[in-house]
């Protein structure tokens, strides 16, 4: 085992003498050839150093750093990294390891967050968080700092001229740049100026590690615009003639002012095109001549039934089509990561696979929080041949298999199994009624009837003193019920069991809220009385009976990550958006301030005295402002709603140039595009899965990806014998208390469960089932006559390669 | 040729002689076995006739009742009808015939146009249209008496049994009954009575065979309905949960009107999810608390922008698989109607396939306006084989093939080949020219230079008398610039060429119509201004330029016919709405009706005197009423638009009870369904288009479906020798005009072009290529093991069949 040495690096020492049952391997052209080769592998490595011990450690040491850089491309390409920013030495090594570790991405995070959140604190600050200047600049500038170190360890790690090259990375570094000065410039003068720049401070947050998902959202936003751009243009060209076919037809009508001049023509057709002005814009006309409500009725067919759904169309149909390319290239990444690594970790002496030993090396830098038996059943899942080596067409299903949690199947049936007997014959019967049919539908009804007495009551109550002191004994009732219901299921089932099913999960939290409020109401906790409210909550239960639902609800939670980040995406877009607002309309509004303009009554706030009763006439729109950041927030949501944003709009414009109509204008357009994204993406989520389950009607209930692997005892022992010589002693003693255990039953062997839940790309997996063959031909064909053009990045890498790998082995040799 | 017998006939006379050959026919176990044997063409077929003469005469009696039967099974097979309609003896074929031609159709839909309009001028009636009873009543009974008319026709044509049977057809002598009644009572008490049941008009309208497309949709709609009501409940759900909540929360806000009751709670919740009422039913809470927005974002993002998108994305999943399953049943149906055709046509002699005569026989009913030049092109294009009879496999292709439009190849290239030299060397010169690629984009050019010179123009007049005595002379220019464009253009390609392409079709009729606006400016004709305005029309033409803009226009002029259609849905459910509102609603809102309502200012009318000026206070609202039938049509348009619909909603309320909200409420969930499901049926369409596009991509430019075939001049002898013999003069004339033709150019053949556009089947011919065998196949199967089960109707059909059979044979032998 000691003359167990790396490929890789025997391709340095001895020729190409172990190439040759690597043809598939080395037509491959990996582009990173010196995988596993740092500086300081190579001197170590000297076959020069007679001394037997010090080859042997220098070969572990060698294992070591390919284990490491296996595990590396295994990281990228799971993350979809380019292999270009692969670390090249061993100083970017440690850079890269500094800047791969969840401490460090902390770390950008939060740095991004306090960035983001001093908005808070600056100029148009929220109230209650005002922030002296000197204060937030100096927070600021500490940030800023930070920032400038994350950047330092990321060029150390990449190099300056991939630093350079790198698009993103230099963007935040102008970003960086020109916050700084600012920042400084405010410390000096102590007062802010007109800081637009702070709305790109969002690109420290795109820019986080954590942030990948808001990336590609943004990345498949811009993929879909051209199309979009273009239908819009055709949009707003229908707008343009309509707008002058308007400004003929109607300027003649003086009592009509939406159209008297070519720009407020053009303006209102804006409006009319998200109908929020739709009755009244055509209300003066269609008073003087009701024909005229034809062109109204024409423009809303054309611009909003049909030239808006084409765009949905359009945009659905790229996004369709990018969400396969993109699903296709990551694969095909990781793909070529998996290659990469397999080189790395295959030896001179055996190269048609991985033995478990260089598989565990690699494991324990690529999930070190695995356990010894984890480990060793990962591998025992890999390998679907009965050699004990991974070859590389099992090492491909690697990052399917690696995320299985595995547990060992239990012997016994209930959690009650070993009780004695008379309690066994309990929970059994717990256990067979809770599962019973009739018990479920009961529970439903107990629902139901829940149900409709809420909303009896509630309408019962109306106006009443609702908020009475008594627990009403309804409330008691009911709760007793699913008291009993939560009680007989979690010891029917083991409290394990029960919790494991997600609507289990949320009955119990539903439950336990109800008895958080029954609580409050007891002992008259005001601010919990919203816990109250909450009990409607308990109908949503009655979603399980009918399939669809269960569909719709699953496919929510399945789809939840991508929602939240195209959630943070928008929002994202809200910042910036709402750094320009607060910069330029800041204070523009107030109660009673657009009394000249076509919508002051809603920003009316009259205090009159009738009779002895004073009337508050309030148009309330004044709260609509660019405020502080958080009532900018506000405000932009009420305009991505879209009804009676003219309302805003106009507010403002009234009290500022009619420019400003621009910057709404604009906002109404990018959150038009995100929003049909956004639709565009639950279309395809809900008909992808639609498909799928009519593709696999027949296929049972789907309960994620189960694996199962026995291990027999020799086995154990076997691997006991491998981590006794590596000497770590609290995994030997974690599988030795296998072995103890499977002694204590009597058994040969343990069966043991791997499961993780179904992933969009585990979908996908099954939908392109047959393209994907064509796919992975296609790609070892472009693989074996690499062309230049397809692949710049790595070509000039490995151009520089051969140089760096010949004055290596000159210096070895 | 005399002994050329129908197969169908000779199986009853000398048994399954013939049948032999015929195997893969009889194995599909056709339906309507008793196909061309009406019980006349039993009696005349008798074989005891033994007049040679008689049985010739005779023969050629039954071939016109064969030819003439299958020609009903093609157009059943093409309007998708279903075969247990089929006319069962000859009276029921002389119904038949009467019901199933133009005219009649006309009738039924003039008829039911009648009866819709009648609306216009009943009760609430428009002012200038406006009847007595007397008129419109009896004007009401003589259109029913006409639908008696049809209907009776109808039942002597299906027989009383299948009358009952047909659901549709019973539905709408139940009606007719009703209005029938109702009508005499009108006419009897002289006074409108409350009649909802006009609202059940449209159905007249529904069943005109002109309408199939409308119920094509109905249908299509229908189906859509239970996944769509099951997202809705869960929508509703929400709602009534975000209800209780609402009013939990907000109540205690004695400013808070949205809120103090559950009632109200809901209502505005259910106003709050078409946004309508977005920003106002937050503000007063969100005045007291800042936080309560949550309440409000967490509404809008879970209902509208999830539960909603949900429902489009279950529409539109199960529109694509609706859209699929209609297309292979109406390709089914489609095959089975060629089966029965093709049995009708073959003869005893010759069972392998059709030869041209009874071909032509079967087309001179199907088709009675195609000419016989054409009607043997359709024979020669469905010729695969070089045999003289059309197999049952090629006749397959009948309906591909039978729309085509032939026309002789011209030999000449263009049109002044033929002009003396130097005539044609300068209209080569223009041709040349025209087909530039530097005249297209100066073209574009001038467009686009006049496209600005409107908007500066149309910019610089604002406020101006813009509607000058003067002809501006820009436009003159430009008008002579198009026109000079246009005469090249037709002199270049000449007439037919040039007016064979839309777009050029587009640019004529711009042109022409700005010439007549010129006209209209010169000589003051004030009514004809509005043909000014359709100056910007020109710019459509720049939209040539972008490939993508081309596929959607053409795919906007392919789904035309299907938006229509879909149109007129819309308006046949708002004819009933509108009833419905008319009866309730008409003269309900006025000027200054809704003083008590929350929407009191929407309706007021003020007009007070300030200083010396009169101020006219308008709210316009009162305008949007039910008070006729097209103020009707345009108050529900409004309602569809949804913006600001509550106001039109509590303006009706205030003055009725608040149970009229149910009706608004109901209607809009309607325009929900079908605004769903259109803008599902769009974007199917595009993708559909796209994924298709991307399929073919390597194909050339979209043309349509072109064919080509060569005829020689033996075999127009040869069908002139045919013609003599039958003795039609017209088209032995016709033919010997081509013979001519030959002759003069000295060709022995000429060839022939048949074209048509591309229809949406063909693309989903296309599209579903490898399925369409399956389903074939598949359909094959099913025919040779009838499951009664599967097809009720054709099974207990064929229970009937049989025994008319032996009955008839009985008879004859």
């Amino acid at each position: 085992m000691d003359d167990d040495v790396p490929l890789i690096l025997t391709l340095d020492d001895s020729g190409s003498s172990a190439s040759a049952p690597l043809d598939d391997l080395d037509r491959e052209e990996l582009p990173n050839e010196n995988g596993g080769s740092y500086d300081v592998i190579n001197d170590a490595s000297s076959p020069a150093a007679g001394d037997c011990c010090a080859q042997q450690s220098s070969a572990r040491h060698n294992w070591e750093m390919n284990y490491q850089e296996a595990a590396i491309y295994l990281q990228e390409g799971e993350n979809n990294d380019k292999f270009f920013t692969h670390p090249k030495n061993a100083k970017a090594l440690a850079a890269y390891l500094f800047a791969h570790n969840h401490l460090f991405y902390l770390m950008e995070l939060s740095t991004a967050l306090l960035l983001l959140l001093l908005s808070l604190c600056e100029a148009p600050a929220v109230p209650m968080l005002r922030l002296g200047i000197f204060v937030h600049a100096t927070l600021e500038l500490f940030a800023l700092i930070v920032v400038v170190f994350e950047l330092s360890m990321k060029m150390r790690w990449l190099g300056f001229q991939t630093f350079i090259r790198h698009k993103r990375t230099m963007v935040k570094t102008c970003v960086l740049f020109v916050q700084f000065i600012e920042a400084i410039v405010v410390l000096v003068r102590q007062t802010s100026h007109v800081r637009i720049t702070r709305a790109l401070r969002c690109i420290f947050l795109v820019d986080c590690r954590y942030c990948g998902a808001v990336r590609r959202n943004l990345r498949q936003i811009f993929q879909s615009l051209p199309p979009f751009i273009d239908i819009l243009l055709l949009l707003l060209f229908f707008m343009v003639i309509f707008a002058i076919l308007g400004f003929y037809l109607f300027s003649p009508n003086h009592s009509d002012p939406y159209f008297n001049t070519l720009e407020n023509s053009l303006v209102n057709l804006f409006v009319l095109l998200t109908t929020s002005n739709f009755p009244d814009v055509m209300m003066p006309s269609y008073a003087r001549n009701p024909w005229s409500c034809v062109f109204f009725i024409v423009y809303l067919s054309i611009e909003l039934y049909f030239i808006m759904n084409l765009l949905l169309a359009v945009v659905f149909d790229t996004f369709n089509d990018i969400e396969k390319r993109k699903f296709k290239s990551l694969l095909l990444h990781k793909r070529t990561a998996i290659q990469h690594a397999y080189r790395l970790l295959i030896t001179k002496q055996r190269p048609s696979g991985i033995s478990f030993k260089h598989f565990e090396g690699l494991l324990r830098f690529y999930k070190p929080r695995m356990c010894a038996r984890e480990r060793y059943l990962t591998f025992k899942a890999l390998n679907q041949s009965n050699t004990p080596l991974v070859s590389l067409k099992d090492f491909y299903n690697f990052y399917e298999v690696v995320g299985l949690k595995w547990k060992a199947k239990r012997n016994r049936e209930h959690w009650f199994d070993d009780l004695p007997r008379t309690a066994f014959l309990i929970f059994k019967g717990i256990n067979i009624l809770v599962k019973s049919r009739v018990f479920q539908y009961t529970m439903y009804t107990v629902v139901a009837v829940n149900g409709i007495w809420i909303l009896v009551e509630t309408f019962m109550l109306q106006g009443g003193n609702f908020f009475s002191r008594n627990v009403p004994w309804s409330y008691i009732v009911f709760l007793t019920i699913y008291g009993v219901e939560l009680l007989l299921k979690t010891t029917g089932l083991g409290p394990v069991e029960y919790l494991s099913s997600g609507w289990n999960l949320f009955d119990f939290s539903v439950t336990l809220f109800a008895f958080l409020g029954l609580m409050a109401l007891a002992f008259n906790m005001e601010p919990f009385y919203f816990i109250v409210v909450l009990r409607p909550l308990q109908l949503l239960r009655l979603f399980k009976l009918k399939k669809r639902y269960r569909n719709v609800l699953d496919t929510m939670f399945e789809l939840f990550p991508r929602m939240a980040s195209l959630g943070l995406t928008l929002l994202i877009f809200y910042y910036c958006f709402a750094i320009v607002g607060m910069e330029f309309f800041a204070g523009v509004v107030y109660p009673n301030c657009c009394n000249t303009s076509t919508v002051a009554d809603s920003y009316r706030w009259v205090n009159h005295t009738v009779g002895n009763k004073t009337v508050v006439e309030e148009g309330y729109y004044y709260l609509n402002n660019f405020d502080n950041i958080l009532n900018s927030f506000v405000t932009l949501f009420e305009l991505t709603v879209v009804n009676d944003w003219y309302i805003i709009m106009e507010g403002v414009t009234s009290q500022t140039t009619h420019w400003s109509r621009l910057y709404f204008m604009i906002f109404y357009i990018v959150t038009m595009v995100v929003m049909t994204i956004i639709v565009a993406f639950i279309l395809d989520a809900f008909v992808f899965r639609m498909n799928y389950t009519r593709k696999n009607q027949d296929s049972e209930e789907d309960n994620g990806i189960v694996l199962e692997k026995e291990i027999s005892k020799e086995e154990v022992v076997g691997i006991i014998e491998l981590y006794k010589r590596s000497s770590s002693a609290t995994e030997t003693a974690q599988l030795q208390k296998i072995v103890l255990q499977m002694d204590k039953y009597g058994q040969m062997s343990t069966l043991f469960l791997g499961r993780r839940s179904r992933t969009k790309s585990d979908l996908s997996m099954k939908m392109y089932e047959e393209e994907i063959q064509e796919w992975y031909e296609e790609h070892s064909r472009k693989e074996e006559s690499p062309t230049p053009l397809q692949e710049p990045a790595s070509a000039s890498n490995s151009s520089l390669k051969p140089l760096s790998r010949r004055q290596r082995s000159q210096t070895v040799i």
